[in-house]
């Protein structure tokens, strides 16, 4: 898998559990953080997205959770975007500390009408920003 | 302070952190779980409250942490609702576990508009079954 | 996939995001707690694990969100533990609402020692328990 | 009251609930955040903290929500840290957006002994460079 893209995190104290690590829920939460950064660099990214009518829901996710992250670690979230068809695409991540791989993932999204919430196209803009970004 | 509701919460392994004991944000949604459950008695509660395109924003809240809590443990989380004026009305909490003070504290409210987020008064139906309830 | 397991989650307020659903990261605090009570019949449940000196880390997830859940839904999360060997074992989870699917997804654990976090197997008396009630 | 640190905080999708803004539990995640951040400073902060065995108990939490904080928003977040004395801390914050006032609020702490939980004295080396940063 070939990454074009990062972001980092810094693992806050709220998300850390009574196993002295962080909660394995927060990798969702962080990945989603990645996307908006990603999505961020095309015109609006995911607020203009959200302006425009249309709701990027989350239809699967997958962790593979792989060192315990700990309080204050500074993460490196690489991620990419495949598979954009329709309404669909797809995510994928991995999650470093220092160059150790941490943990690994990815996330299945469809667009939909934020009214109706039935599926819809992702917008042209969008879908040519990220296959050229992707190219 | 005279508490006529109460409700049981149960510490979630998710809302500790690396101290071993919940995490001092968790008992602000506590707090609020108890107002949702306090508010279900009279017709539909607060999801019938948003139906009626009203929602009701948190303006202030206090917590005093008396005793750590832990994964696990079995809460009962008092509480009374005082001062409805107009918009506005205040929760008074008292959290306990086996007759001990794990902590207090108090929210205050203002109902608003959900589309204008503009001040609008407490329905009759609801500021009237609180002062019944609370009479 | 046969569940002999379920228990009841509601959808807190403080789990909605701004698209007016519960957020996808919740489904995995829901799969936590449900593993929980499943391992709460057996002597000390999951706070007796951890008070024998072990941790079950989770060290894969996956999700697949069917539908939307909403703020105040009541949900039955059935759960069955499998593929229990060594220190690891798997959960499965389908998430329902009112008999319609709202997702479904598992987990994969490893038991490791709390101080050093090596690998540990499974305690007999909670392997013997899981097995018998999932016979 | 005079803010001689800030810090930045970006408002994540996470973090907002079905009202469309950020949830008012996230405001003492992110009080905790800024506290990190402004000890991160001298010597190792708050880990250092931890690591000699102390741990920071927030004992009392006050928030004013002024006005409704949004996904995406860039909020500064000032705080200063007054009134040590013995275990004993305050810290104060105030929540801005583009110089607009969001929020503002304090909290109180107590530094305990990390197994005992018995209150000690904020460490020397902590006291003198808190005391010389308000100075």
């Amino acid at each position: 898998m070939e990454f074009r893209f990062e972001t980092e995190v810094r693992v806050r104290f709220a998300e850390t559990d009574a196993q002295g690590i962080a909660h394995h829920a927060a990798y969702l939460v962080w990945f989603e953080m990645t996307r908006i950064d990603y999505l961020a660099r095309f015109r609006g990214g995911y607020p203009e997205l959200r302006a425009e009518g249309i709701e990027a829901l989350t239809v699967e996710a997958h962790v593979r959770y792989l060192q315990p992250a700990r309080f204050d670690d500074r993460l490196t979230i690489r991620c990419a975007c495949a598979d954009m068809r329709g309404a669909r695409f797809r995510f994928d991540y991995a999650v470093e500390r220092d160059g150790e791989a941490v943990a690994d993932g990815w996330t299945r999204h469809a667009c939909v009408d934020a009214r109706s919430h039935r599926p819809t196209r992702v917008p042209a803009w969008l879908a040519e920003a990220i296959a050229s970004s992707e190219a």
